[in-house]
């Protein structure tokens, strides 16, 4: 067994304790974020725009044009998962303690370009993300929490609460296709789970 | 200095030669991808889908219901970059010798859910690829180079000749916002450009 440590592909220099057999093997998979919180038990903004550097599951639009007035988010939805949680969903189709998945918002831009009449993104406007963990949340379902940093330009709020069950949770445990995740609208995130 | 094999935080391991001086800076930036041609000189599609763990650079919908006829894409297009590149990018602003960006296409699946209507993503529908190269590209403007492995479901095309210079590259020259790159359709890579 050999500590190294790894040099992430991302030019994220990432401290890891990497176990690997004596064939090489990688034996464990750590995870490149750790939630922080504040005193008043608040989950603080992650730093430097981490998230961004996540893996990609997709994206959708809702845009204001065709709100019905009930939709709950600006209107351009970029979700990514933390790579070592992505890793480990790939691996063995469930997420792990500890997964964190992570939503920008952004207006609708532009409607039209050369490539066709649609919706182009904009700008940039609100952050999101659901953490897992049975041991900070035992009691919400599923061990999901789901926390806001505003709908709005940035800069996003520095902590944020966890939200009510009803706001969030309710919507994924009755209509996500994967435990509590919209791998349906998402499906490079679908296509990562082994079949 | 030390070589190290560097372990992506993707849950990839990639064998990367990485200098790195007595201070433990990391002083080159390595690429994870190559491009790869067959005897005729056509792209090989990169293997195991490694460009969806490349980053993020934005999406765009294009929908067929709101198609004029001439957009030449099926409706979702997702992009990345190239890891290496986009550091690099990030640490210049200028995309450099081997820049690879990606992008796939997807259909509409849902045009209504519980997050309001709009447009979510369905099948995925197609895979093309640029590359910037003066080495491989002398002749091509700002020397990238484009590629389409099929607008269809999978399996994409195995290999794909470059496109003539009218059909993809004269657009990215005329309109897009940053060396022959869509930036301003992609806040996520925009944003990762230094002021």
């Amino acid at each position: 067994m050999r500590k190294l440590f790894g040099v992430c592909g991302l030019g994220l220099i990432v401290a890891m304790a990497i176990v690997v057999n004596s064939s090489g093997n990688v034996s464990a998979q750590e995870f490149t974020y750790t939630p922080q919180f504040n005193s008043k038990n608040e989950l603080m903004l992650p730093r430097n725009h981490i998230w961004r550097e996540w893996v990609y599951s997709g994206a959708i639009v809702t845009p204001n044009s065709l709100k019905d007035g009930a939709a709950p988010f600006p209107e351009f939805h970029s979700v990514w998962g933390e790579p070592g949680a992505y890793a480990y969903y790939k691996k063995t189709g469930k997420f792990p303690e500890g997964t964190g998945i992570a939503k920008e918002l952004g207006l609708v831009g532009s409607t039209e370009a050369v490539s066709g009449n649609g919706f182009f993104m904009g700008k940039l406007q609100g952050f999101e993300i659901t953490i897992k963990s049975k041991k900070l949340y035992p009691n919400e379902p599923g061990n999901w929490a789901y926390y806001t940093f505003g709908h709005h330009a940035e800069p996003y709020n520095k902590s944020a609460k966890k939200m009510p069950a009803e706001a969030c949770n309710a919507c994924h445990e009755s209509t996500a296709a994967d435990d509590f995740v919209f791998t349906q609208y998402y499906p490079f995130l679908a296509a990562a789970k082994p079949k």
